[in-house]
């Protein structure tokens, strides 16, 4: 709710066309997609954290808002604030030098300030890339299209909980939680071919009502069609809860495109071992999102995902 | 010194030739200028600082930078993490505004957070300019160069000790600590025909001593010709000690350019009441950075400016 407000104010502010509206998560100058994520203790990541994991998730979860819009990797600015950690602080940044490395992101600049004793832990990363011959937005879906997941849902959110049960444990799940893999090369292919595009961060099912929204349409997901690995099987069963709690759970780093039944992605030049899956369409009828399994509606959640 | 091991550890990534070394503040990319400055609570500004001025100081410390390259404000991507006190927060968010609109820089994305109750306030800013026709580095300085100071210094960090002798101070000098003015059109006139520029943001004499040592010289500053404003004078004095605190003060938001002697700035053309003096020179031999009064040496303060 405090933030609903705030964002409405900073909104009625960035009026200009490069702000999209601030629908995007990014903004477009010069052939350039800019985004800033920002991520704080107990909200983004745990205090138990590895710090290196800490400082990846921090460089990921910016790539993948440029992955969500085919864009190149280009330049990074880091927020730096220091915990007076020396270990910790050392071990964060070598995360973000892993990351960068791991994606091609050249670090050139930004600032380190040194906070308080004692104070929340707070990151900030501006990412900036280069721009495809198309950006897809999120108000670009069209009627009858179809939407595709890259990636696999609820996997950070079964880890997350994990995690919340037992602060030592660890596996697959936790790891997807800790290190978020962006996908940027299956954005890049996408990208030229997508209506509207998106990562899937805050939980699918409230990023595919975004989607919709700001394409003026509806979205139709089918809960048995959601790709989710064996790790989460493992863990929760692929049950429609286990569906359920996978399509609201957050932090997925999954890309959601919308794209004309016409085209096939498989055939276009994924990267190998991607996992994609069509998930649903766009209509015009019916409510801003809906769920269907076995060809039957199905009521949505309580929590389509998370506010931060 | 904390701050120093971790500025290392990311000057050795940042090896991108967008990134300068990191010594100027900014990264070029694309014909764009990138800087990235974020504040903290009772490291960058007071608890008690009226927050809509909070946001116009945010604004305008990411603006001095741009300036001292020349470059012309295109776009800002804000981090903000929200207090939790509803009012500060959108006062703050008015003061942005004031800054983003003062100065013609459109406000085109970024993220907002909420914060748990009771952390430290933290905000950044990345502030995106055009280059102009030369961006001038602080390595760019040559022997014989004259040093011209554009603003006053002193003013801010006199203003910052009457609110900590007295929270409730207020002011000329008081406002310039709360209120910096980026000198950005100062810095587009100077740009084309400066060697060397940079803002003097932590102190011209620590600022001075870096712009000498990036361009590999020695830099001579006369304390006699430091401009001084009528309020400061006021308060401080124009005596030795005075000038000594006003240089090594830090929150000027100044310029400090590196010319050629046979450059006049005086007619170039630089906005109506633009304050501007010749400080110094650079040269090949003696310390970094020596201080003179009179035609004869002073020593050299013990701190020569914040290292935040």
């Amino acid at each position: 709710m405090r933030e609903s407000r705030a964002i409405e104010r900073v909104r009625r502010i960035a009026a200009s066309p490069a702000a999209l509206g601030l629908r995007d998560d990014v903004a477009l100058l010069d052939g350039l997609v800019l985004t800033h994520d920002s991520i704080a203790e107990d909200v983004h990541f745990l205090a138990s954290d590895p710090p290196a994991s800490v400082g990846w998730k921090l460089v990921a979860v910016n790539l993948s808002d440029l992955a969500g819009k085919g864009a190149t990797p280009a330049a990074a600015l880091l927020s730096l604030a220091l915990s007076g950690d020396d270990d910790w602080d050392l071990h964060f940044i070598d995360g973000v030098e892993a990351a960068c490395e791991s994606y091609g992101l050249p670090l050139v600049g930004g600032d380190t300030i040194a906070l308080p004793r004692g104070a929340t832990k707070v990151f900030g990363l501006t990412a900036i890339g280069r721009a495809g011959e198309k950006t897809p937005l999120r108000s670009g879906g069209k009627v009858g299209d179809s939407l595709w997941l890259v990636g696999t849902v609820g996997d950070a959110a079964a880890g997350l909980q994990l995690l919340r049960d037992d602060a030592n444990a660890t596996g697959a799940l936790v790891d997807v939680y800790r290190r978020p893999v962006p996908q940027l090369a299956a954005g890049q292919a996408l990208a030229p071919h997508a209506h509207a595009m998106m990562d899937v961060s805050d939980g699918l099912l409230l990023d595919a009502s975004r989607l919709a929204e700001a394409s003026v349409l509806k979205a139709v997901i089918e809960l048995d069609s959601l790709p989710l690995s064996s790790a989460f099987i493992a863990e929760r069963g692929a049950g429609r809860d286990a569906r359920l709690f996978a399509a609201a759970g957050g932090d997925d780093y999954a890309l959601l495109a919308a794209i004309s039944p016409e085209i096939d992605p498989l055939t276009l030049p994924l990267p190998s071992k991607t996992t994609i899956a069509r998930i649903g369409s766009l209509k015009t009828d019916g409510s801003i999102l809906s769920l269907v399994s076995g060809g039957r509606p199905v009521p949505l959640p309580k929590r389509l995902g998370f506010e931060h």
